[in-house]
């Protein structure tokens, strides 16, 4: 496996302290998936009654995890989420695995195991071995500080840099609600790929469509607009669990904060996870507009975020519009070469097809070396907008994707 | 601009002799598009009545000599296409320079300016200096000798590691006729993208239609089925020129033994394209079988050839298959997991969604070190199938698009 030392520039310097959510327990355990010593075992508890919706990668391709989890969400029960890292069970006969997992906890929680939900990331094609889990799935069990969520979110790395977590406290009108979200992001465990996966708590009082519209909701414009390196896992997922515990949105003021407020944490972990991209020295946010349609705009973004040559250039701080230009012509959306305008770190470079007068790379120049980069394109008049954060493709992503042997 | 001293691993040993083509001359210049001695420029002169057609980039940005081409094409009567590598001629109000250079070409050759072509690789943004193009295109020109394909193959190279050309010598039944073909692939030059570029002639005695038809088939399995980084240029073309002073097919096998050998002679110009990909180490060939439909396949396969996790598995000589069936599902195409299959190297893993009892990774491992190597997946039990080559990501690939300053 690839010698990664370098911590990732986008690391937060100080975590914040996250408050205990009421109807949640966290339990993580070391299962021997990993040579060195570390929890890779992360089983989360929900009181019963506890509401549940989640989002699963598009990918044909699938863990056992995500054929076990689609069979029962949304769901209005959901009791535990039992989440491994080191074997992501997929290709791997892993059907009877995933079962016993999920019997396991039940048995422990003394609940249906259709109230259990199961995630798994790492290694593809190995057989899961069930032991190293099921052993702990013992009464009594041990127990981290109940809602240590620092703990819960290093638990599920792979080779992630850091951990992620992020928390919203809001005020609805019938009092305070909590939201708690951790993520683990794009490191690579030879031989396999990686997994983007999160689990995000609200303590508030949801129904499980309710869950599911705002998670849908939520996530289209976070984990679904992120891009390390257009590589789709087969293990992605995002879960929504609300305990119901606190309160209830009200009105529909309540109802928007709440959104808005989900939406925001997303985002707070996406970016997390694209500023843990294998390798990134940059993040930056590509923003398309002028679009006839949301979606032409999206395919844009997508596709400026993806490009090899537009990586390289952020990579190598270059001031190379004339790749994002190329980029943006190759998506597949029908627009005027004449209406095209391109502004980069917010300094305009191209308008209306043609370069500046005033365009000076000496004075973009110096501005490439910012940790984050915007990247601004315009294809028209129309109002279909969209924004993809991507990171850039430097000489670590190599080492950590190529430079190892098994 | 990267200081690029590694020749392509796939750089031939040896060029073949290509003989005279009756109809087309090449003339070489230095037109000073690059700091040191180099030629630049390429004039093609054809013979009067030289039927021609061309495929052109789907980029919706595109550079001046491509909408020139767009206008033309296909033509009865081709007499020049000019080249020039070091500038693309492309968002830099160039329309002005590109009727300049093909009334000059036309000048010089007496003939109508709708009767030539235009194409230009490099820097993208920078408007064209015509003058150094147009110096050269007075009477009496300096000639090289007249079908040096070698010397025209260097001249439109740009930071390609060696000149790429292609010939074949087909018996038709009323006698013998040449097809022969030079091309440029994937190098780039600081600060922009690179191009690819294909010019084809033969002596048949072949319509603009016939020509058209005959490159629109030859071009779809060949240059339309290569990646080097999924990143399309603005300014791509493949012409196919036919002089018509040899015979003319004369029944359906000659059509067919045409068709076959124009089909050859692309795929052999897009392997070297590939093969002088930036950084390359290995090139691979997806083949991807078992699909409804051609297209199923060929997303399939291009999702493949394009994922950066395969792409630096193969970089690393990781028999990473894992990654395989991960870009496998990506693509958009539903299939059933369980009918999956993945060879690499010849050596069988997956069968049916299954890792195979008897596969070995030691036996499989140093295959690995070919310079050529095959994938290949099957999803299913249906005719549709398809191929892409590809080659793998590599530091050299950073090391040519990032680590430069301009």
């Amino acid at each position: 496996m690839a010698d990664i030392t370098h911590q990732s520039p986008f690391a937060p310097t100080h975590y914040p302290k996250i408050p205990n959510m009421a109807g949640v327990a966290l339990h993580c355990f070391d299962g021997g998936f990993y040579h060195h010593q570390r929890n890779d075992i992360l089983l989360m508890v929900f009181d019963a009654g506890t509401s549940a919706a989640g989002v699963m990668t598009q990918n044909q391709i699938i863990g056992e995890p995500i054929k076990w989890n689609r069979q029962y969400l949304p769901c209005d029960d959901m009791r535990g989420i039992l989440i491994n890292a080191g074997n992501a069970n997929v290709c791997a006969d892993g059907w009877g695995v995933a079962e016993d997992c999920a019997k396991a906890c039940a048995g422990l929680l003394h609940c249906r195991h259709d109230h259990i939900l199961l995630a798994s990331t790492g290694v593809i094609g190995q057989k899961l071995n069930t032991e190293k889990i099921i052993q702990h799935l013992q009464p009594p069990y041990d127990s981290l500080k109940k809602t240590d969520w620092y703990s819960a979110a290093s638990a599920i790395m792979t080779t992630d840099t850091f951990p992620k977590m992020a928390h919203r406290h809001i005020e609805l009108s019938q009092g305070v609600i909590n939201i708690t979200g951790i993520a683990k992001g794009s490191g690579m465990i030879e031989p396999n790929m990686a997994t983007m996966l999160s689990f995000i708590s609200t303590d508030a009082l949801l129904s499980p469509q309710e869950c599911d519209v705002m998670l849908r909701q939520a996530v289209k414009n976070s984990f679904n607009s992120i891009s390390v390196d257009s590589d789709t896992s087969t293990s992605d997922m995002v879960i929504f669990t609300a305990t119901k515990q606190a309160f209830a949105p009200n009105n529909d003021h309540d109802w928007h904060l709440l959104q808005q407020s989900l939406n925001d944490l997303c985002l707070e972990l996406a970016l997390m996870v694209i500023g843990d991209g294998e390798g990134i020295k940059h993040r930056f946010k590509v923003t398309v507009s002028g679009c006839q349609s949301h979606d032409d705009a999206k395919k844009i973004a997508r596709a400026i975020a993806n490009s090899p040559l537009v990586k390289t250039a952020i990579a190598g701080e270059d001031a190379n519009w004339g790749r994002i230009a190329m980029a943006t012509g190759k998506a597949g959306v029908a627009f005027d070469q004449d209406r095209l305008s391109i502004a980069i770190a917010n300094i305009n470079i191209i308008d209306n097809g043609r370069l500046r007068d005033d365009y000076n790379e000496d004075i973009l120049q110096p501005l490439l070396s910012q940790k984050d980069i915007n990247i601004d394109v315009s294809v028209g008049n129309d109002i279909g907008n969209a924004c993809v954060w991507g990171c850039d493709l430097t000489h670590e992503y190599i080492n950590i994707n190529a430079d190892y042997r098994s």
